[in-house]
């Protein structure tokens, strides 16, 4: 028998089919394109733009923020453990802030080389500084053997949903809109997807009749729903939520039995801080009072978001709070099947929950470059929500947290026919135009899920601050050229 | 409900029961246990050793094997780009040498900032590197498109068998002795490992009479056999394929439609090299001609093993060949939910295919840490064999590659009924007692499978050059006392 092409042993009809079904529209088929349309112009062919704007998916690094300098610091010599004797520490004083050089010698103490496999829940040292910073954030103490260092929240996520998902009858309950990875996830677990909507004309609010309604259909299709999602601030909606709310979400889940997964990777993406401050879930929990002992939470956090904005690195960590001692074993198992995250991921996790204090060499331009960049995002994003609001039949809720605008569209007849023609949704129809018109990448509302016969698009507020009015501006244009094309 | 402790939501008795069935040896109970007695030796506790010496996990760092240099001084750099501006060229010179400098510019204009998501493929300019590294070693080209960078190469076997696995029936071959990173995953999968033996009396040979008897008794039982892992040089059992020996198993997957999964990370750690040199499954696939175009494999490498040993940064890759598009299309979604590998794993990725070559600044001193850490680990291997080779019913086969050795021991029957007592099998029970007795951490041979009735354990030979004798000396010792212990 011969492996021809025509042949092939492993094909998409016999491959693992939950696999086959699994959808990631942040890197899908828009994605894809850009980067098509990048090799494009870089091979000098001529298109409508001179640069591809990657707003698909929130990686401020690749749109020029700049790291924050203390941390790279630290990293750099954490990577050379030579520039840390003293025979070097005279050149080395002159390119490294004492507080830098300092710090990078405790962290080769505790953690040892940074090329060596470390503890599979992560490095002692690192997770008593998260235990610690979680105190100081939520007033309760927290225990540095329930932490676990993850490569970037993902990994988390998906570690956890593996331990809950007993077979294909259990149920996770989602946000609608909510983030790929999820949905993703569960296709792959071949777990349901327990939709529960958030309302667009509220903000994008919660309520706990929606989570309600969503867990007792599951219950009438026979479905075992075991957890519940909450993504705060949201993804891709970009809400926060109020004390009052958790506090109801976490009555919820009492009530109905569900651990409760809270997702709060964009924590200190937090744009109108004195209206909509962040609270974790955690802290919220441990206000209830005693009768909430033993509540089942998983938090989970990440160096890719917050002004840190260190994605490529995959670093991250969720907390346990009540866990079953048996599950904590078993996650612990499943962890050292992957041996360790990554331990300069882990190292800027350290860095993040521990960053240089008041007094410290460091301070004042660590203290800069985290305003600067807090400013900037939140101008950014007022700005980009302003724009949405001003185009023909689009709305677009403000941005209390995270990454993102959520803008619903409202297109003609014509448009969704020619999006029909073209064998895609309205919203992908529309989001591939802008990206062949413009070179700005978005990601279509149908990859998170949206209410049926409505169209949104996702996208960051991450260009560049100076040519921000430029993307602005070809976002309106592409826009009103759209609409008049298709206009009925 | 109350959520009491009692009465969890999520336990052991209604978790994911694929996840609970699997195990993973090599950070087990032993390994546990070693934590548990080092953190009570850092309290002062008196044992009848004074330190750990963890032979469990391929983990040369941990034992003061010092990295390569060149590579630590690139990394360095490329997190903290500011060194590489000219108005620090001067001093940045001093700690420096130019061709780390000229490399760290090259990789940042290539790379971007380390901090960034990339192509969740691998960054293209690195598999081109890749490519090339493949195509130098084998003498036939390689495509950087069907390269993947992955976080280790465990994550690369970890999506590949996902892939594969389209439901309970599907089985995979793997060796007896195996790596138990594929039982873990395969249980989690819930798919059908198929074993086929390594025969410990001919050097851990492995024989094409053993795949097909294995292949048919997996077929007779109704399993269909998807794929055929083989680890080369062997893991725990160090042995390195002949090329006569691999064209048979290469026509043995053809034969009976298997894809072959190629685990060669230890390609490197080559202590026989002119007997026994190692040769890819890609180059000897290449030189069978034209009739086996086409045929489907997949191979890994890693940045955690040979003289690299930068395990702790998780990073390595996979080359497919001959695959069907739809199924390469299929490994792009997945890796995409993932995001990308770490960013420094897939540099040190491009470090260790493209090192400093002849002329070079940095070539002399990396040339001779190189060469330094393999002479010392042939030597190593030697003394631990003889070491072994030397105990009262213990037989060893040399290592003609990889990090481990693999000895066989006969217990008395004293011994055995202790075991038994003690609710373990004869080789948990003689592994905890060594690691009670001396500090040293091995893993039993049952976490690996071995012939009924047998008992082996498996060592690296990694502990540091100037401990080496005391080590091999503890080990005999304790041997002794066991055996003393529990004579007949």
């Amino acid at each position: 028998m011969v492996n021809e092409s025509s042949s092939k042993i492993l094909t998409s009809t016999n491959m693992n089919p939950r696999v086959r079904k699994a959808e990631y529209a942040v890197r899908g088929e828009l994605a894809i394109k850009s980067e098509k349309l990048k090799a494009d112009l870089a091979h000098g062919v001529s298109l409508p733009f001179k640069r591809i704007v990657p707003c698909n998916i929130g990686n401020p690094q690749i749109l020029d923020q700049k790291p924050i300098t203390f941390f790279r610091q630290v990293t750099s010599l954490v990577e050379y453990p030579d520039l840390l004797k003293d025979e070097n520490a005279e050149i080395t004083s002159k390119l490294y802030p004492s507080d830098a050089i300092a710090r990078a010698k405790l962290l080769t103490k505790n953690v040892g080389s940074v090329g060596a496999y470390s503890h599979s829940q992560g490095i002692p040292h690192i997770r008593e500084n998260v235990a610690k910073f979680i105190a100081e954030r939520d007033g309760y103490p927290a225990d540095p053997s329930m932490i676990y260092l993850t490569q970037g929240a993902s990994a988390g996520v998906q570690l956890t949903l593996q331990m809950i998902v007993e077979h294909s009858n259990v149920g996770i309950m989602i946000p609608i809109p909510q983030y790929p990875l999820y949905t993703a996830t569960l296709a792959i677990l071949d777990a349901k997807p327990v939709p529960y909507y958030l309302d667009e004309s509220k903000g994008w609010g919660l309520t706990v009749e929606e989570l309600q309604r969503s867990y007792d259909e599951a219950a009438k299709n026979g479905v075992e729903t075991r957890a519940l999602v909450i993504i705060n601030p949201g993804n891709p909606t970009g809400q926060c939520l109020t004390e009052e709310n958790m506090r109801e979400i976490i009555e919820f889940s009492k009530k109905n039995r569900v651990v409760l997964l809270a997702d709060e990777v964009y924590q200190t993406n937090i744009y109108q801080p004195d209206q909509r401050p962040f609270h974790s879930f955690k802290e919220v929990l441990k206000s209830m009072g005693p009768s909430y002992e033993g509540f089942e939470l998983i938090s989970f956090h990440s160096i890719s978001k917050g002004m840190v904005g260190e994605c490529g690195r995959r670093g991250g960590y969720f907390e346990l709070e009540g866990m079953d001692k048996s599950i904590i074993e078993q996650i612990y198992k499943v962890s050292s099947i992957g041996l360790c995250p990554n331990v300069q991921g882990q190292i800027m996790v350290d860095l993040m929950v521990n960053p240089p204090k008041k007094g410290e060499p460091s301070y004042a331009q660590y203290q800069k470059e985290y305003d600067d960049i807090y400013q900037s995002l939140i101008k950014r994003a007022k700005k980009l929500e302003n724009t949405f609001n001003s185009l023909e039949g689009c709305t677009c809720n403000p941005a209390d947290g995270a990454m993102y605008l959520f803008p619903q569209i409202r297109l003609s007849k014509n448009a969704i026919a020619a999006a029909k023609e073209a064998g895609k949704t309205p919203d992908e129809f529309y989001s591939m135009a802008m990206l062949e018109a413009t070179g700005v990448c978005v990601v279509a509302g149908s990859g998170f899920g949206q209410v049926d016969g409505t169209a949104h698009f996702r996208s960051t507020f991450l260009p560049q601050p100076e040519l921000f009015d430029d993307f602005c501006g070809l976002i309106k244009k592409f826009h009103e050229d759209f609409m008049n094309k298709y206009r009925d």
